[in-house]
């Protein structure tokens, strides 16, 4: 439903010289109601974003500018996304969220839900894509990230942008915390289950595996081609700052709380993570009913689909795609059950969620900028 | 410029089980003009599609059918792409060019260039990505594959679809050969040279890369994953059958019967081909002249891209997309250049090609269907 | 403990075409105490083995004959390795131990243990790398194999050949089975911990992950390059034979019958697997008792290495190598355990540990021929 | 031929924890003749080895020191292996021939070319990984790296070490500059046949493409693996510094001045690099004539293999080993050949060439410690 026929909103993106910063690109470049009309880099400030990203040559996109040299009086954007290093953007969104920018889209669009209009008139809305704001809990935060939380009341309004779970609060929300990759991949078959009581909450390992773009585009020697082509290894068994974020997010949907094993792993490709999360039926659930369940959860959503009983859901299948695709297999273990799902990380798991919850939230055709196919091979 | 609005072009795709048939349903489900209506493959016929390609899943398409079971005159069709191996092609297209189906969208689109509405009323026009009709000689054709042509005539036809150089042709043409992956990235950058008497004929050394995908589907050893990793080789040294064929096109270029040396090689990589080409100048031309000469030609193509001095194209900066980027270079040796090109071998080299001819055969906007980002990384 | 000084070992491999037979041949081509003699390849028979496996030019081998056409009555073979096919196995060995070729080097070697001498004299010893002899129960076989056993007393006599637990039988041993990649990378950590008593049976799951190398070297569609590389996806959920034969192993170890969730994945990469071990601890077992008992079992292995605290093994350590990695770590789940294990599936999942049961058998220094160090990067 | 029975070469290596540092660990501790008895790392002093290369654990290595800390009087070091990065090495060699250290084994091992041995005793000799020492002319070195040559006395005497054109000048020599990765792979095939005035000296174009560990071990965003994987380029076109190095060895081959061009491209893997080289035959040389003259040269190599005609060389045919395989093509240009050659970079193009040439100046069997063969898949 879109209110203002040929109206763009529009963007700014902090962070673009990161592989979110291009898959924001990418996917907001061809979004009919989208607008890119600012974008920073620090370290690349003044270079022509082709120089950064060639394969987005030929684009027509404002030039690099630093954060600090954003002069946000005289610029006029809708909406920030926010794709900065963890740790930096409490302090960035703090103060942006009390500039008084104003947006005129705003005001039209939300002409009919009133409250959140007034809510967020005068400032643009942020859709982060960092960790910043994804933990409710500030004490979990200060705990996992090492400092304490540097704007506890906007974590407090934060919404956590789980489309599938956000989609009532995100037309009223000022601040998207958009979920990590891991978090996303997990939740998103595992949460239903436990709302409805059909898995056991005290008995979850998440065996996860990920491509590299998940680590950034840092320049970090184990990154490096010759360090993690041709071969595959576990990190961050048990500590991995993802884990509280997935147990957060399956806690609500259970309803209490509930600690599980992740594990990730880092695969030699460049996107995608496949989660194998491993469950114990509750009560007298069957594997059928599992995968029942999960079907008619994600019946009508655009970007999350149930295999067919006996496939087996790979990467590959959603490259470059915002698509989650979820398996249910039976275990050799009895009353046990194994789920299968994937996503890339640097769509459904990033920048194409992101953008899902931009149409969200201005009540567009969730789809929207999103429609292409995988890419594959 | 579209005749009839919102009309659709009614596609059929013979050999839908490849990567060119698959990329042709990425890029056709996405066009705005375009309907697949029929697609055959042989060896999964009554699979569903998602079956043999599953990162297309999702899309509403006809199930796959046997070619020989295709009921011609009960289809309407109006288009035909046709991505069967090579030697197959000749005969099913003389077989399907003399059916007496019926396509309504190219009277109507045709109404203006009249000789060719009549031409090719009547039945489906093909745009065929096999190498079946890429020789004008037919005798060329039958030392390079071993057997006679079987159908000369419709050799005599058929249009050389690189889309840059046959776009005045394309609208009246029944028969469309889409260039080989390894000619067009050779030819764009070289054939505008040669036709300028700016490099010397005699003298052309094209050193080419290329990804696997380029090797097809079928099973074969030599393209397993252990065989072709972590490695690189060339192949078919001074005896690739995409030799002849660059030759006769910068033959045509340069107004003179000419000889290059073509070497290919195998990279570890699913998408794009780089040629690395060595030219002598002609006369006086210096390397700027060569650039210079390119950036005029190329300046309105909305797919060829000449890049800045001193950038060096990537494959991957074109994974994806449709694009040709090409950069000059001086060399160490004196009266000499090189030239880098680069294309993704499935778009540009194949299904991005064969619907960039389609959109000229149709008036269309060129770029219909094929405007989306390179996918990096 | 070499009992013939400078002696050396005739060696018969059949199916030398094959990846684990060029790992054969290139472990035994520099083993000081080997010499092959003998080598089969149905369908390259005929062929220099450079042209099969160009690696290994300049080795001085005999020529591939085929399987069936060696006249075994005037080959001096010693021990005969076996890469054939699942399934063909079982008669051809059925036949290869009733030949009434007399092996010298068994006689002079043997003096020492007088029975198994007289055992083992007039027929190579074989060692099988097939699954053919593996699994006890030749019910399990047919019910996960589909045929009937062909040779059920052969099955009775074969020795289970993870060396590290069958060094006592193989110096004996007519018919050696040596174990599946994944049983091998699975077996080596958790055995020792269930027969300590220190998890608990019921609850193990094993999350293994594997390079390509893996599926042979047959030319399959689904292991093309193209389909393989940039993805990652599980296959045989719940299904996969090496499952029971890793039951088999472990039930063993613990001393009753066993079940276990096994879930393979196949990664991007040509070598090694990777086994994320999740498991529950029994009684007032902590991780660190886990970590000391596998470290007192292996301590004085040549072939496996307990990786200290907080270490993460990766395939990538042990390309090339023999050794299997073991790292232990804490899981957030109270009362479980991480184990992470990593092998070369061709070296010490296939031809490597296939060349240390050798040494055993022979009375050789187990390491012989197997000391080189990992291939990194 | 040794001369001391089991006496032993110590070797200092600095730079350690780089590639060419974790390979020559790797092929000098299986060396018979060769024993690591110091290890610099700057970075990682104070680190155990196999934290910094975990594949390499379970040698028995000194501790990482650092370079300025080592107390060259103390350490009794026969030969140092000099790994460090341009531009650093020429002040800490010169330092280091100056130092009065006193190799006990030099005495013994060159009784027999006296003068040489007197040349070299009182410090350890220097086999120098770096390009530091490779070209002759000091002007031309300071026009490739930016600034003066520190230590052009040293210059004067450095032997160039390409072990096959070496050979007679390295057992007297004191400090050897092992040639980089892409002159070996280039000048192999081509100085023999500018030697013998086969091809012609002014038209010779080298097209080379190298894996990524030719680009070391610093963390470099442009090395990352989301950054290589999946594509080609070509880079340093008409301007990488190993352009005059190749144009110094092929000029000596020839006898006179000559330029090459020289185009080096990163190819998606982690070791190998492959030239095809297109050159001119001269007067009435055929290709068979090339083939010839080149199978004549190397025929009593151990590590250089001319291949049979038609098979086309393949870097993963020598990968971890210390060969070079060339094959010889006729190219479609008259009067032209094609010439593609192998190696590993990091073997034959660094560590193992520098071995090879410590074994030539100890008089050692060239093959000592080099014998392994190429790990494939």
């Amino acid at each position: 439903m879109t209110v203002v026929l040929g109206k763009k909103i529009r963007i700014g993106i902090l962070g673009a010289s990161g592989y979110t910063g291009a898959e924001l690109v990418r996917l907001l470049s061809r979004h009919p109601r989208a607008e890119i009309v600012l974008m920073t880099a620090d370290s690349h400030a003044g270079e022509p974003y082709d120089q950064v990203f060639p394969h987005l040559g030929g684009l027509d996109l404002p030039g690099l500018v630093k954060l600090d040299e954003v002069e946000w009086a005289g610029v006029e954007v809708d909406v920030v996304f926010c794709g900065l290093p963890h740790g930096t953007t409490q302090e960035i969104i703090s103060g942006l969220l009390h500039t008084t920018h104003h947006s005129v889209i705003d005001e039209v669009l939300h002409e009919g839900p009133g409250d959140a209009a007034a809510a967020i008139r005068g400032a643009p809305r942020v859709i982060d894509l960092s960790a910043d704001f994804r933990l409710d809990s500030t004490a979990t935060y200060a705990e996992w990230y090492g400092h304490e939380h540097y704007a506890p009341d906007l974590q407090a309004e934060a919404v956590y942008g789980l489309t599938e779970t956000a989609r009532e609060r995100l037309p009223g929300a000022r601040l998207v915390a958009c979920p990590g990759c891991y978090p996303t991949v997990a939740i998103l078959p595992l949460a239903p289950l436990l709302a409805a009581g059909m898995i056991a909450p005290e008995d979850i390992i998440i065996d996860a595996k990920s491509g590299i773009t998940g680590a950034g585009r840092g320049a970090k020697q184990a990154n490096l081609f010759s360090e993690v082509s041709e071969g595959i290894h576990a990190y961050g068994i048990g500590q991995h700052r993802h884990g509280p974020e997935i147990e957060q997010e399956l806690s609500k949907a259970f309803g209490d709380d509930l600690t599980v094993a992740f594990t990730p792993h880092l695969v030699p490709m460049n996107r995608g993570i496949l989660a194998t999360s491993y469950v114990r039926l509750a009560g007298e659930t069957s594997v059928e009913d599992l995968r029942d369940c999960l079907w008619e959860r994600y019946e009508q959503e655009p970007f999350v689909r149930v295999v067919a009983e006996g496939v087996a859901p790979a990467t590959r299948h959603v490259r470059g795609a915002n698509h989650c695709l979820i398996g249910v297999f039976p275990s050799r273990l009895p009353d046990r059950a194994i789920i299968v799902s994937v996503i890339d990380n640097l769509v459904k798991g990033a920048s194409g969620q992101a953008v899902q919850n931009m149409n969200v939230m201005y009540n567009l055709d969730e789809r929207m900028g999103l429609e292409q196919e995988a890419l594959f091979p």
